[in-house]
């Protein structure tokens, strides 16, 4: 099945999809690490949510104190949730806006902003920077995700 | 490399791939105004959660006060997650049934049902409606994932 | 157009292709049923978060004891984000390390760590089985997932 795969790998030797493919990676193990910030927090901070956490500790009383809600966690919490909540949009309207044969300096713009405008989100939300940073940030990467979805309605509208 | 984006181009070309590009483009894009219709929200009924965001409102106990839940914050939260949780499914099986080959007329059917279910469900949660209008326009969401997940596994099964 | 149909099915019939479609339609299904057990610690346990959904149970202080937290349902509710945090970027991932040109063996145990340790997270976490039988499964679904990244960075790196 050699010439399937060979038609599989066009895929990716497409610029603009190896630029989806190489910003896509990006964006999703940045996300990543908000699990691992999570982790720090809970550990270092000593707040966690299940009992089965906690058993290191020891029994009873002495456990139960860590089980508590902390403000460095849930302010990582907020941040991975907003991840989420931005990131899955653009990993199907990117992918859909990759397909759509974009020119490739334009998708490069969208994407490029679009990673940027979450890795300063993130940084502004963590820190915290005054706000409107983390709101404009929010907002670069909403309008780059918007314009992309344009993009894709105006190539493939069949409804 | 014209060959290589002709030959992506004739993905966005395939009728079933069209229809489920300009489907879940409108879903997401449905998902994202979520993040506004909570910023709305946030602003209109002074409820904020991180303190950077009520500095406008003075310093001290006179902007502390806006660090509180709302019921209808927490109301469209909990609509939003809801549309991670099932969307993010669509999203994944729905691109995977678009690529096994189905009829136009039952992919078309399948996407319809799903994004129509999913925008009632919103106006169910939001208004919100009496149950089971929000209870039955997910499961119309979900039966249709089902049915779409079936299709992919019984055409490309693989272990 | 059949011509292009029979390009479109040529890819769910590549092997790696094939493989990544199996998988991830079981991982997503596995997370859909989160919703469910949801749904049923929700209705057994009597605890709900909408007041229309206590309607059933009467009118005032009768259906407003219900609106209240859960143990059980909290538990499962974390499971469910955990799955979300951590399947979508094997959705995203998973799909371009699947067009990267993989060797089927090592796609095949890639593709099968990851949705054993999300399924055995799951037991982990709703049995609960002590720690760290949940961290560990956890760190072989993030592992595997950071390894298909590298694949897809080294393959088609575009900045």
């Amino acid at each position: 099945r050699s010439g399937e795969m060979a038609k599989l790998t066009q895929l990716i030797d497409n610029d603009v999809f190896r630029a989806y493919a190489t910003y896509t990676t990006i964006v999703l193990l940045k996300m990543m690490l908000m699990s691992l910030l999570t982790a720090y927090f809970r550990i270092t901070r000593k707040a966690f949510v299940n009992p089965e956490d906690t058993a290191s500790f020891g029994k009873g009383e002495s456990a139960k104190k860590y089980l508590r809600t902390d403000q460095d966690v849930e302010r990582v919490r907020r941040g991975h949730l907003n991840d989420l909540e931005n990131i899955v949009p653009f990993l199907g309207i990117g992918l859909l806006y990759a397909l759509s044969g974009p020119e490739l300096y334009s998708a490069l713009l969208h994407f490029r902003i679009f990673v940027g405008s979450r890795i300063l989100h993130t940084f502004a939300y963590m820190i915290p920077l005054p706000q409107p940073s983390r709101g404009l940030s929010w907002v670069a990467g909403y309008a780059v995700t918007i314009s992309m979805a344009y993009k894709v309605l105006k190539t493939s509208l069949y409804l």
